[in-house]
């Protein structure tokens, strides 16, 4: 089954592979992939596309000296398999497992690190500028989806790339399923490297599959058109964009043949300046299900080989929620309109797009655009949803600050993924927005307690007069203790949970998903002899100035926060303790200036102890004997 | 003199005024803009460069209802001129008075608030398609030079605006002084509003100018060709660029004819769908000076008219002390290079671009692009120093995290401009960066307390393996006390100033430009009885805590800091007490959650208390009878 992959001798045997034995590798890797992701879950549709130009890349370059930069880094599993990581599948993603990314400290293969999209002509350019300051001898080579090119960074660098002609070479995945009605109109500027008929039965063969299978998603339409405005850039008039920035276009060339593709990658490799090779590729190749849904198949949780269904139907959760809610509120409120970059699915807002195609706006991988965009909207009567991942909104920190705080905007954002996001690891996890919007003054900021909060807390926005913040966590509600959800909210209110005990000396305060860690937690304690209540903070800022006024009294106060300690909710708690002149202990939980890891969840807050037993441990460790 | 100006009734009879009048009356503007900005200092050039622009701006649009979305808005003097603000012109950029940037605040003819670069497209589709939403009647127009075509967030709002047709006007400020090659190969898409003599007769009579004024700046030669790239992609073809993304193309036309400039404004008005009128103009136009050095002229203290002499020359200051010091390392550290996003003078890297012209990156106003360049540099065994503004770092904040700090590699971050700015005003202060870094794990965060002490912390960073920030203000050191400057520095130590008291019970933590104070404060207090000592804190991150769990025994520590409190430094300082068992007080000064105002520094710290006298009489306020 594996016979070719059994017998790889590494990446320097590849050129000495003859082309029949290269595509036979890329049917085992294909099968692998398959079979492998179908059990870890993990990002499928991707790297079936790559695979031959991974191969093609590895056969024409050596990247034991060549560098290889992907971008975003969710398509380097192909990579990963070829220099020696086959085994690390196994545990891809997991916890104290093989990244899903590139890792430098994975393999000496892996040159630079990636998870955010737009960032690796950046890095190639700067470690080409290196190379020739160094005087050293060797090829920089990015890898860059179309999507990637949605982005301003990578506009921001090309410019660059193209001033000063530094050698470069700049691969463009264009793995768009329906390929361009210009890219037809195009040739090769290296036509003898070109072959149009077989190009031409290449499209052809891509267009079948698509009509054969029915796409299930209308939200792809959207992103294609999206993706298509960038094409018609990018590809119209043979390259002229970047012919016209001083980058040598070459292509459009076959994705999926190796053979062309190390023809075209050694004249790239050869060519004395900035170069991009413009490659055509179909994302989910080989696998029927894929090639039909890439984006299901894109990051994809386990699933059935046979029938391509993912193996346990996730339930309810925070971003399904917040589509629904959304789309009843923008029913009634003619105001109402929703904002995202590129992750219509993963917010939760198809349905709104369905139901509200004139008030939704996808403005692909470009989140400082999107910000600004909702300030225009905002400042002229309209009332933005911007849904973005915690971890993405750090792109728009400038966007936040200077076009919608300092002008008071009501715009609300909604923070999908805030907190640990697991899988995906350092990259991605959403630990930093408490800090960096608590820092902005006139910012609010809210977690709910469970999903049915979230719901409310949608409902509460239209009464906040300036930015609002609403972060809440990847995923569903924990299991267990059930706590209702507040209906309505007043500005800066906490909700004291039962026992109503307000003579406890021990506090335990939550915010979003650790609210009901620290409400168990405070049961528990008092059956233990340590009389204990817990307090909701569903407003992050403002503080509940009253109540934290009442706590003075207090003998310890705990916080628990799903986010980093610096400049967090636990701080903001502590200074204000601190300016009234309270004389009690205050201990805060979060990331403690840690950059949280990949793996479960769950791992994850036991490791940082943000878990109900860690806190009750700690806590009766602390007092020993009990406290009354 | 000012004989229409003196007349001038508003914006609604500028359409009434005959061609004539209008040349005169931007004839008039010029003058007073000269005369007022030379007394008040400001951004000249750009200004002179628009006069007749805004006036044609004004001749077609109503700009009580259609609406003007600035670029950056340091160009929106005339149109303050214009609206009724001329009286401002007095107290422009100072305390209170009118800002140099367009505030709704000041007036119903400015309707989206501007400081940054590269906002304005998605501002102004935001509030294009908020109309359309609404079913209101109304234009909106962008005004954006060509510079801030280098920051991607323009290129991700373009995107945009070719996606859905939204009906907009994008005016395009093309004020190179030379006028790029490939302007002189177009034609104008409506031929009819084209003078090919006329224009070709502009371009050489700027080109005169130009050779008959040395240019000085030689600089401002990389500069043109960073912009030359983008105006390639921009103008070459005909405009293919906006065409191909679906945005209709006019132009070029002369910036400095308002006739042309009204008709072709006129036949964008009309058009149903995006379009952008590419104008050239000249910066500095009228005022030879100002054409000759646009970049001095640029913004500008007060000067003298007659000879274009800058009143009081400055002395010494921080980005003089950062450009020489870097340059003297280069020279024997050939692994040293600075990199700039469009500010090589504001950051005073001008001498090391003479110097070192290899090391020498200036990649426009493009942040995010100059943070990962870094990135890739360092990470291939280059010691980047990244010189930018602490405001407009605000833009790289994920690529803070993501390329740099998660990869611990040491690039050097100098954060000029950080803490409060002054004239610019709230887009601009500097006062964020100590929370958003600090909350980056492994981000090592240093500040000088005087100039010398910058020069050995610059030479101190080679010993940081992970990313370091410096910060420092604008301008130079204060008057009065001169501390002596550490020459070495032990990460995370602090220094104890004199008097060398370990038992003071009031100590007085400061940190950059803030420590002086801090050091008289606590020599005066001394002498109104209270036993105060300084202590001095080089790192902001990490904290002294050897030194700091001395200082558990005291009884009332306060911080100083030019930045804000949540998140900042002397909350990290409280929290590490706090930790620790610190039973005494703690009093952090700093700015809380509040926005600070423009205007002359020392008012702006006068009005947060950030001053030795407020320092002293705060503290002997609460400590009346003194404390021994």
């Amino acid at each position: 089954m594996y016979e070719l992959l059994k017998e790889y001798q590494g990446p320097s045997s590849i050129p000495e592979m003859s082309l029949d034995e290269l595509n036979q590798l890329a049917d085992e890797i294909r099968t692998f992939l398959i079979q492998s992701v179908s059990k870890t879950g993990g990002h499928l549709a991707p790297n079936l596309g790559v695979v031959e130009l991974t191969l093609a890349l590895h056969n024409v370059f050596d990247f034991s000296r060549d560098k290889l930069i992907f971008d975003v880094g969710h398509q380097s599993y192909v990579h990963k398999i070829l220099t020696g990581r086959i085994g690390g599948f196994r545990t891809l993603r997991k916890y104290k497992g093989m990244a899903g990314f590139p890792k430098t400290e994975e393999s000496p293969y892996d040159h630079f690190n990636t998870g955010h999209a737009s960032t690796s002509v950046s890095a190639a350019l700067g470690m080409a500028r290196a190379r020739d300051l160094k005087k050293e001898d060797h090829c920089v080579v990015a890898l860059i989806g179309d999507g990637a090119f949605t982005g301003g960074m990578v506009w921001e660098a090309l410019n660059d790339v193209g001033y000063r002609k530094t050698p470069l070479v700049l691969v463009l995945n264009d793995n768009e399923m329906s390929i361009s009605r210009n890219v037809g109109g195009m040739s090769l500027y290296l036509s003898q490297l070109r072959s149009d008929q077989h190009y031409e039965k290449f499209k052809k063969g891509v267009q079948r599959n698509v009509e054969k299978l029915p796409l299930g998603k209308p939200l792809s339409d959207t992103m294609r058109k999206m993706k298509d405005t960038v094409k018609a850039m990018v590809v119209e008039e043979e390259g002229m964009i970047f012919e016209n920035m001083g980058i040598k276009y070459l292509g459009p060339v076959d994705g999926h043949n190796i053979k062309e593709l190390s023809t075209i990658l050694k004249a790239a490799r050869e060519f004395d300046g900035p170069v991009l090779v413009h490659a055509v590729t179909q994302k989910g190749r080989g696998y029927d299900f894929a090639v039909a849904h890439p984006d299901k198949f894109h990051g994809i949780a386990p699933f059935d080989c046979e029938n391509g269904e993912v193996c346990f139907r996730s339930g309810k959760n925070y971003s399904k929620v917040f589509g629904e809610t959304l789309c009843d509120l923008a029913a009634k409120d003619s105001s109402i309109v929703a904002i995202t970059a590129a992750m219509p699915d993963g917010t939760g807002l198809s349905s709104f797009a369905k139901r509200h195609p004139d008030r939704f706006f996808d403005v692909g991988i470009a989140e400082e655009h999107a910000v600004t965009l909702a300030a225009g909207m905002a400042i002229s009567g309209l009332r933005p949803f911007v849904a973005i991942y915690s971890t993405f909104l750090q792109r728009s920190l400038d966007q936040l600050i200077h076009d919608v705080a300092l002008q008071n905007l009501p715009v609300t954002f909604c923070l999908d993924r805030a907190g640990i996001v697991g899988d995906d690891g350092e990259t991605h996890q959403g630990a930093f927005d408490i800090s960096y919007l608590s820092m902005i003054p006139g910012f609010t900021i809210m977690a709910p307690k469970n999903m049915e909060e979230l719901s409310s807390m949608l409902r509460y926005a239209k009464n906040i007069q300036g930015p609002l913040a609403i972060r809440y966590p990847r995923g569903g509600d924990d299991e267990g203790l059930r706590l209702p959800a507040l209906n309505d909210f007043t500005l800066g209110t906490w909700e004291a949970l039962d026992p109503l005990d307000p003579e406890a000396p021990i506090i335990l305060l939550g915010t979003g998903k650790m609210t009901s860690r620290m409400a168990q937690a405070a049961l528990e304690l008092r059956e233990r002899g340590i009389r204990a209540r817990a307090i909701h903070a569903p407003f992050i800022k403002p503080l509940d100035e009253r109540m934290l006024k009442d706590l003075l009294k207090a003998q310890h106060i705990f916080t628990m926060e799903d986010g980093i300690l610096s400049g967090g909710f636990g701080q903001a708690v502590e200074a204000f303790l601190g300016r009234n002149g309270y004389q009690g202990r205050i201990t805060t939980w979060g990331y403690d200036d840690i950059f949280a890891a990949q793996g479960d969840v769950h791992l994850i807050y036991q490791e940082h102890g943000l878990t109900r037993d860690a806190a009750v441990e700690a806590i009766c460790a602390l007092y020993p004997g009990g406290i009354r």
